[in-house]
């Protein structure tokens, strides 16, 4: 039996609001639709935070009505929430999971959210607590886990500290992201041997960005130190708005397709997964797609043909 | 001290006649002399074939010539050839190093040489016999040493055999080739350090192909094997008649940047490195550049700035 490893495709949030364009309701549920419907096992489908800070983002409640009202559609909802309010608009709206961003810097910790590292986590402490209550599972993503554009270099031994206290807590999943896609997969190696090595693989996730084009490189090395979650975002979408020239979230058409390759079950229909992919091109126009598309999408037609 | 690592820019060579365009011998000069005041060690700077069949290396024994008269210029130049005849126009045209190919497949060996696997083998090994006589290096390089687009995945343990025969003969270097770019890191990880094993590091290369985006984590992959030695095309220039959509090989922009993050030293001076795949792109207009070029360059004019 293959071993499993489980996606989540993040191009509806971490891509969409750094997409120029801003999709409709409409429009955002279908994207979400399609990748469904490609067998993504998870999707973050939203954020509750300020429409005033990110109006792409502004209406998910109503994404997450319209994914309610779909009776095809089961793929657990994740929403990513700023503070305690965003958690409650996320539960009201139905979330089954929510996303809390930690920090590994005190400098990104102020530009993306005007607090400190260690107010970001009291809050996330707080809303785990809450979510426990609720049945909700809270995803803690660390931010800049691997450096930051305005600290440098962040402490792993910091990042593992960080993830041991909410592991410890009960965090379903503990996500390192690498927020401004400046790790390699050496760095990658490193902090995730010593992580899957304190607290087994079961929990911990990786997110990277392409902006170096050392993604799939870096998803291979945690591959390697044993990680089996990811996030990615479909046809690439994304970027961060504090690294210009990002090129975006690692593509779920490229990590889906290499995973597959190597011999990983992701549960995920690679010629769905490029109608999806083609979906979120269409509707955002600026979507880079996968970087091995032009192979695969020959690859797929000779299959069928 | 910094661990090296060596580059070989294979953009003059499988680069440029991958590319529709023909550029002239002082174009092909000037952007081989651009890779080299990079700093890049060694340099594919053309091949001896049949201009009929590859139009674009036609007069590279003036290519050498025009090298051989620029006194600032002493990288060593490595010629590809394909046979007997082509020894003695590279040997005749000043070349240090010659490239020869061998095949893990009959399919490719048949279809790019008209010849057996086995003929391939012979002509390589009477070579190499000329070649240590006439002190010129040799380089065996295993084309579709992964997978060949018409015989399906290679045995390993043929590419092992041939391998071991070829490096026991006394070739410099023995180079595994994924020629249509299909390899995962995986099975590059397994195939290198077997390889690692039987004869150690010190000859063995890698040469990739990004088509399916995995470039990068292959490179990466070949490196935690011991793999110290990689081929890779300024500007991603490349591609593979047999492989349609293929994106080209890894360009020696991203490989370069990522062994210097990763802490390897390869004497490679990235802001000059960008003056040669701006070049490129200039050159053959087709160039798809370094995938971490935005990136890149934001980098360098800030070090500058």
């Amino acid at each position: 039996m293959k071993e499993r490893i489980v996606i989540t495709d993040v191009g509806p949030r971490d891509g969409l609001q750094n997409q120029p364009k801003i999709l409709s309701i409409e429009q955002r549920v279908e994207l979400i639709s399609a990748i469904a419907a490609a067998g993504v096992p998870q999707i973050e489908v939203g954020s509750f935070v300020s429409p005033r800070a990110v109006p792409a983002m502004a209406g998910t409640d109503r994404v997450f009505a319209a994914l309610d009202a779909n009776a095809t559609y089961k793929t657990p909802s994740i929403a990513l929430i700023p503070n305690l309010k965003g958690y409650e608009l996320a539960r009201d709206a139905g979330a089954k999971a929510v996303t809390m961003v930690l920090y590994a810097s005190d400098g990104m910790a102020q530009k993306n959210a005007a607090m400190s590292m260690t107010d970001a986590e009291d809050i996330t402490m707080k809303i785990l607590r809450l979510a426990k209550q609720d049945g909700i599972e809270v995803i803690a993503t660390i931010a800049v886990a691997f450096s930051c554009p305005f600290d440098g270099p962040s402490d792993p031994l910091l990042v593992q500290s960080i993830a041991s206290k909410f592991i410890d807590a009960g965090a379903d999943q503990l996500v390192l992201a690498d927020t401004i896609g400046s790790s390699d997969p050496q760095q990658v190696r490193v902090l995730t041997e010593a992580l899957v090595e304190s607290h087994g693989p079961s929990q911990l996730g990786c997110h990277f960005h392409d902006t170096r084009a050392m993604g799939l490189a870096n998803v291979y090395a945690a591959v390697e130190a044993g990680i089996r979650r990811f996030d990615s975002s479909i046809a690439g979408l994304g970027g961060c708005p504090f690294a210009p020239g990002a090129t975006g979230n690692v593509a779920t058409d490229d990590v889906a397709m290499m995973l597959q390759q190597m011999g990983f079950e992701t549960g995920i229909d690679l010629g769905r997964l490029m109608e999806a992919s083609d979906l979120a091109e269409t509707l955002t126009g600026t979507a880079p797609g996968g970087r091995s598309k032009a192979w695969l999408q020959g690859h797929l037609a000779k299959q069928v043909g």
